[in-house]
């Protein structure tokens, strides 16, 4: 009869103390993405199978959850945040006030050989502007991926930018070996053009490349020195048309944390009609381990400040009061409900990472700081004020 | 080429304007199950299919999204968050410290019958305390449904709450019936039990119970004359096994917007011991609705607060530094990136629902109020200290 208890490949759980820190840092993006306007977006789960499929090459289509539904419709599961604002952009033209600026925090899922240390289902954090052509829009873009860096904690990054346009004549697959020309050398890049009997010359060909005009204005009204021109820089997806860019973080090599850029063509084939659109996304898995890396959460990502414990059975009463008093004061408050012995419910306190304890005793109250291992004998209203800072 | 852009019925897209009233409502109920010490749960959307089936009953069997992998394995897509909490729960029993409370906001998915207004993929919000038979987690679970009630700004509603076990010896289908009595009244119960062929002493039997000693505790704790026993509440889910309740609000008779209950066998099915568990769900829709029926909505449920405008063309550059200093100052600032004549933008600030208006003008600023239709000169400083109001 019983069931065993488990989860599929791929596919996570996220306990409190990773779910608090997942929403530290979703709070803190959302928050840096309205300062500037943008504005939150939601879209389904599920798509009619032909929105989606055939958007993303194909690997795309190949990766894709796809099924048919009770009523034998072929639908499948959202696989990036970017198709499903192209069809939203298109299908509420007459709704939407252009410029659009819209974020999105959503799952998406693709299922991945896991054993590259890749999951199946994963948060995608989208930033976009859609319906506009200013080259103020794309350094827009570039402005919030900053801020928002900067707002985490992180100091040593780098924004290589690029031109799509600029691989406008180099056969797809060169573009792919050039994009590793970090990784591999400028021998490396070179010796596997010549594996693939491409023309060894476009590399030079692209890292000749200059700053076209509008990438200069872009540059120009961004006016910050971590972002540089990188000629080599290609990015993967097909449907960038202009403006393309990776943040590199140092100390984190495993890969860009975030990424983005123009694409003027993508909305038109839902739309009917050219709808030009520049944004990023940050790569979620990707940001929460480069901050662990670099060890940027602060130390009271908690939700719970204080439990508010009680000496013997008789004073469990006087501390669930002391709970409701402390919440109407806006400090988060769990009052310990069982009827247990007082060095239980501390150990609870420390299990959970609760970082105060007061202990309701006979005509008195302490404020133990869990941290520091110290305690000390308060009036109520300084315990508030204590744990209002 | 073209492809047609649409939604599948029953899935909804939210776009700004309905995406920031859900989004306000979501912190409202999150920063009250935070006050009282729940803490975050993620799940993910699709499980092994024996992890979900057979627990909702026929119906929930019909209704579920079920397919079979890329891998052929066959996964169910998340149906409540109730029966992933019991997994996880046994799951991680070594991880999780008890008593364990977790709130849980997280899209489901049913293939409901859309004429009845129901739809396919909607939110639950849920929040349980996992592993304490005390009567004080069925008071708090009670106590925090009326504290976001109340947060949201509901006057008049009523807990209606009664002991499940009371129909320990009642026909299954005589319960579906006695659970309709505020619907069709006593006669319309009597006349569909004698259809039925059932025992017409039923309603009696049932409506004859009174307050049973546990229940009796649970409502000193609460202490709140909005709660009220109702002996013939049964709700429909069969894992309830003591104190079960439903939300009811004056001038919403759609339906209960709340309800919830103890399952102390649930969790056993996955962890082959007894777990005890009591927790409530928002029917997140219902919620909405009743909302916006009682007008329950601030006016102010923007996320952008002020667009900077140029009067002319000559101005847009210091219309962006001026954004740029208002968002330092923490004020939620949209720049307009276009170069359009100032009707154009303040068009736009008005359609988007921006409430207030920076126009960066020569050696002078105005500051627009976009609802009350009045402007004054001021100067940088006089306007950031109105809009951090």
């Amino acid at each position: 009869m019983k069931i065993e208890p488990r989860t599929l490949k791929g596919f996570r759980d996220f306990l409190p103390k990773d779910a608090r820190k997942r929403a530290y840092v979703l709070e803190t993006l959302k928050r840096v993405f309205e300062s500037y306007g943008f504005e939150p977006l939601e879209t389904p789960a599920l798509e009619y199978e032909d929105i989606l499929a055939g958007k993303y090459g194909n690997e795309g289509d190949k990766l894709m959850y796809r099924f048919s539904d009770n009523g034998d419709r072929k639908v499948a599961m959202r696989y990036d945040q970017t198709v499903p604002l192209a069809r939203v952009v298109a299908q509420y033209q007459n709704e939407l006030t252009m410029p659009f600026k819209r974020y999105q925090i959503q799952n998406v899922w693709r299922a991945e050989n896991t054993q590259k240390g890749r999951y199946r289902e994963f948060l995608q954090v989208d930033a976009d502007i859609v319906g506009t052509y200013s080259p103020l829009s794309d350094a827009e873009v570039i402005s919030t991926v900053i801020k928002c860096l900067e707002v985490l904690g992180f100091k040593n990054f780098k924004i290589n930018v690029n031109n799509r346009e600029n691989f406008a004549n180099i056969d797809p697959s060169a573009i792919l070996t050039i994009d590793k020309l970090k990784k591999i050398g400028k021998e490396g890049v070179l010796k596997e053009l010549q594996e693939k009997g491409l023309p060894t010359s476009s590399l030079d060909e692209v890292l000749n490349k200059k700053l076209n005009d509008k990438l200069k204005d872009i540059l120009d009204v961004v006016n910050d020195e971590r972002v540089a021109f990188d000629p080599a820089l290609a990015r993967g997806l097909d449907y960038y048309t202009g403006l393309i860019f990776e943040v590199e973080v140092d100390g984190y090599d495993v890969g860009s944390i975030a990424g983005g850029g123009r694409y003027d063509n993508l909305i038109g084939m839902f739309a009917g009609k050219e709808i030009p659109a520049v944004g990023f996304a940050f790569g979620f898995d990707r940001l929460m381990e480069a901050m662990e890396v670099l060890n940027l959460f602060p130390n009271d990502v908690y939700t719970t400040k204080v439990l508010v414990a009680f000496a013997t059975s008789d004073f469990q009463e006087k501390a669930l009061k002391i709970a409701d008093e402390l919440r109407a004061k806006k400090v988060n408050t769990e009052a310990y409900l069982e009827d247990v012995i007082l060095e239980k419910q501390l150990k609870y306190a420390d299990k959970k990472q609760i970082p105060f304890v007061v202990i309701a005793d006979e005509n008195k109250l302490i404020l133990k700081d869990m941290e520091k291992r110290t305690q000390e004998e308060l009036t109520l209203e300084e315990i508030i004020k204590k744990l209002q800072n």
